[in-house]
């Protein structure tokens, strides 16, 4: 069987080593299979408290934040995240890029509170990064989307604010360098960066938990989950394991930044044949194209039948763009090696 | 290595030919691993069709249920599910048996109904089922606990209502046959007889989506999820995959029928065992034990050094007793051999 390349926006890529060492553990794990175990175990307690500290080491998290993993991913979150930060104006103030923070827009409202769409691209159907974002001190925090998968932007610098900030950076932890004492919350389902389907990551300001000025439901308050180090009910194990491997294989090759450096290689490879062969048209603003989720178009209609027949044939995986834009997207997740990016960008020029 | 004999009360034992399967599909699904393909794929989405097409064949689901498989646990489902059944009057009947049951109360209030706790057994520390149970027609609902992990009681029987009834079938599902046209919602945590941790089964009435008299975020909708055939969100798709297999195991073994019989026999040879061993004592009302998980203390404090070291050498894991019971506590799931059980029940008589 010849290789596969993996361009799909998620689930997605993992390395071949994290595939090979978690199927292991399904049939093999300390004389148990890693589904059979009790979460109660020192076996998985130890998995999940290493898990916790390679996300700390990762990204540097500073003391006074936790980590935590817990389910529903980010669709949960919008409500999560909006439930815990809600203050005493019950006001908060969110970017709107389009999708995944339309959703979360809706979600806040839906836990109560008065959102101000402070900044949104939706005139130009989310092909931009707005600019200039003021949030004024009437908020209860202030949520934007780190990296939008389907529009393809991303948040190349992250604005600054003097108010409590949330981010949602499901598509994009992991794949570059943050400053996490900038943010009372980080949330990201793991499905990009980070792990398989199930599990999604919460990093907490400590100070935070416990201020809502609402009545959380149990499940949905991070002090729930932060008070019994996310073990408050049975967590999604496997999931949990295998994206401990995975931060295990980031920090041995070099961790956050290496791979930065990498994603960024792999970027300017294919933006660079989106930009100089003339079949092709990027479709975002070009200060806010993502290094994760490259969208773009043929320039000749009549080119896309041979142009899915070759792509296909290289064994290219997942290329087909998002509804909503139309075209192509090239997901290039951590996993994803420059020789797969070179394979399209050698079909594309063979066009 | 010898074998190990899993009495763990969740996450357990699933079959060993579900673990090899699993393993090999982390590794090629399809030429892929199933943690890299998308949740959109037709590999995947046949896979959650199929997933929920065994549940139907299993219980014999009839039609106007819908099945679906979400993220949360059962500790996110009490608050799901109350949410979802609110009715007019905003009032709920529910039956205490202890753990669980106390939770899921916990959380009907917190989505704002006024609950009566209509039954109880907690005057003896929940070791036994309360009989008679009476809910008048002033309720949205009833809601109960099939069978109690911690406390090793089981209704052997369901008590009919005259109004809508939910159940939290957490720990027992498929491993007995039940009548799903009494339920209007039944939940369970996939992690004892269906699949690992990381999923939650719901089988709904359909004809109670949308009913609720209170507004429900989107994700805590069970509408939302049924409207897009249980993909609203990035679904567990592993945690779903293992399911599937282990549906399939079960019903190319008889269905829940012939497991039904092995539960029995395992439970008649443990509690016999139990019985006529003067060394040990069930802790339970003999009427109400539970097949899933046989909870018993030695009548001689002094043999306890004795027993915990015979049974580990015996090659048995998962006997300790929650710390609200004390004692052993003996999970007998589904894929649990009967050679298993009599392995426990040699070491008891040899002690």
């Amino acid at each position: 069987m010849s290789k596969k390349h993996n361009f799909g926006a998620g689930p997605c890529i993992l390395p071949q080593e994290v595939f090979a060492e978690a199927a292991k553990a399904v049939t093999n794990f300390n004389g148990l299979s890693i589904l059979e175990i009790s979460h109660r175990s020192p076996d998985f307690v130890a998995v999940m408290e290493e898990a916790q500290n390679l996300v700390k080491k990762a990204l540097d998290v500073p003391n006074g934040y936790s980590v935590l993993f817990l389910q529903g991913g980010a669709s949960l979150g919008f409500l999560i995240t909006a439930m815990n930060m809600a203050g005493k104006n019950k006001k908060a103030a969110y970017v709107d890029t389009g999708a995944w923070s339309s959703k979360a827009i809706k979600e806040a409202k839906n836990a109560g509170l008065e959102v101000d769409v402070i900044a949104s691209s939706e005139d130009q159907n989310f092909n931009y990064i707005p600019k200039n974002i003021n949030a004024d001190n009437g908020y209860d925090y202030v949520h934007f989307t780190s990296n939008n998968t389907i529009f393809g932007t991303q948040f190349k610098t992250f604005p600054k604010f003097d108010i409590p900030v949330v981010c949602d950076m499901s598509s994009d932890i992991f794949s570059r360098e943050i400053n996490v004492a900038d943010f009372d919350i980080i949330y990201a389902g793991a499905q990009k960066n980070l792990g398989p389907a199930g599990s999604t990551l919460y990093i907490v300001k400590d100070s935070i938990l416990g201020q809502s000025s609402i009545d959380i439901p149990t499940y949905l308050d991070l002090k729930t989950h932060q008070s019994k180090g996310s073990m408050f009910n049975t967590p999604p194990v496997f999931p949990i394991y295998t994206a401990m491997l995975n931060l295990r294989h980031l920090m041995k090759n070099g961790g956050v930044s290496a791979i930065a450096d990498k994603n960024e290689a792999k970027a300017k490879l294919l933006y660079n044949e989106i930009d100089s062969n003339p079949l092709f048209s990027g479709t975002t603003a070009i200060e806010d194209r993502s290094n994760m989720n490259v969208t773009f178009v043929l320039t000749v209609d009549s080119k896309q039948e041979e142009f899915d027949k070759l792509w296909n044939e290289a064994g290219i995986i997942g290329l087909k763009g998002h509804r909503s834009v139309g075209g192509y997207r090239a997901s290039m997740y951590n996993a994803l090696d420059t020789d797969s990016v070179q394979v399209l960008v050698d079909v594309m020029k063979s066009l």
